[in-house]
């Protein structure tokens, strides 16, 4: 009996593992469209967040290690160089705004996300445009607009992007109008 | 072999019922991040429609029965005194300004939703800002912003709110400008 | 032996086929709540670019066969037929304005989308609004809002409109403030 019993447990060893690898698949793997979509889309968010609130750590940990920012004034490579570019509040509008009612903010909205995924790349294409309420009595106007064109790349189970270039239809040679639809 | 059969019934019916728990699962738990991030902004895409188009009901039933509106005037703590607050019309702003063209509208366009989920609850925090035509043209102007800091629990399978926190960057004292990132 | 054997493996072998069946599962069916929004609003954003760049192929993209498109100038039947209405550049608001600076732009920008989903076809709401540059100086002005009502058809797998309705709070007759949420 015993070497029935030990036999026994050999053979139903091998369905019994592919039954707990199936309970824990959706975990390990997953990664469909839809979370590809939610996670690019919430790194997207944390970028406005940090742009917004000044945050250079939170503005500089959404990038890869080796990514590599592309705005007017040219590119900013690696994430310790991105670190340091928010950190001097380069295109801070609000920083010269703060002796008045109380402490003035930009703000930017983003939407109109569109994501294509390949694997552990994704290109990502989306609307931007931009408040403020630098003014002695804070009324908000809305200011410029364009779009990122996002190359993104997962690292350690993680979206991150390995290059964000911000096109701005108010600035001459950073606007895409009258070209051709960039999303592929 | 009768009791060979019995044993063996026994010693595969472990796997067995693992194999079917497993089939079960992706219905059950599911709930990726995908699945939650979609379902808490639609909820909060619900929320906008019924603001705007002054949907008492559909309002109040994106809260907890115990959930809190934290806004520019107070409390308000419960489904049904958040359901009253809004039929009462308090923060309506294109009430008085029937009398010309055709009805006036407010809207509220919400984007960078950044969402962190653990277990069965959530933490969201999303940008806002309002339009307006509310003059007897008819002609849109652009106004208030902020962003909304989100408590979330799922209660049976749907993702409510437990508490919408509005800051708004118009308002003295719920401004949140020149303070740290809010994201956690 | 050998009976036993043969006899273990036919038992083991029911568990073993529901093991595989169910690590196959997320894979076959997939199709969550979460993938639906997320293809959903992509295809959105994907309606949004080709417009605003003058694509009309990847502007009828985005619709059946047999989609419609109801907008202020009437109902616009059949992806061939939305294919000319873009190309023929009827609601065009950058087109005149080329002779200056450089070329204008105009962009739609869509929040708050709400989701349902049916087996094959799903509901959506979307609010949008609209910015432009064209005057000289390409400075931003914002203009019309209002919103979608969608209906969709998965087709082959994908998600696409079978019509698409455009209100806007700017144009008489097709505003739809001061009535019932129209979000079911």
């Amino acid at each position: 009996m015993q070497m029935f019993r030990t036999f026994l447990f050999r053979v139903t060893l091998i369905p019994a593992l592919f039954s707990l690898l199936a309970i824990a698949a959706p975990a390990a793997q997953a990664e469909s469209y839809g979370d590809d979509y939610a996670h690019i889309i919430d790194l997207q968010g944390r970028y406005i967040f940090a742009q917004d609130f000044n945050d250079a750590d939170g503005y500089a940990a959404v990038f890869t290690e080796d990514g590599v920012l592309d705005w007017a004034g040219g590119e900013v490579k690696g994430r310790e160089a991105i670190r340091k570019f928010k950190a001097d509040g380069v295109y801070n509008l609000s920083k010269n705004a703060e002796n008045a009612a109380w402490p003035a903010s930009t703000r930017h909205f983003i939407t109109n996300t569109v994501v294509t995924v390949t694997g552990d790349t994704a290109k990502a294409w989306t609307y931007w445009f931009q408040a403020n309420n630098n003014t002695a009595d804070r009324k908000s106007s809305y200011g410029l607009y364009g779009h990122y064109e996002d190359d993104l790349r997962r690292v350690n189970g993680q979206w991150l992007f390995s290059r964000r270039a911000i096109y701005n239809e108010g600035v001459k040679g950073r606007a895409k109008s009258g070209t051709k639809n960039p999303v592929k």
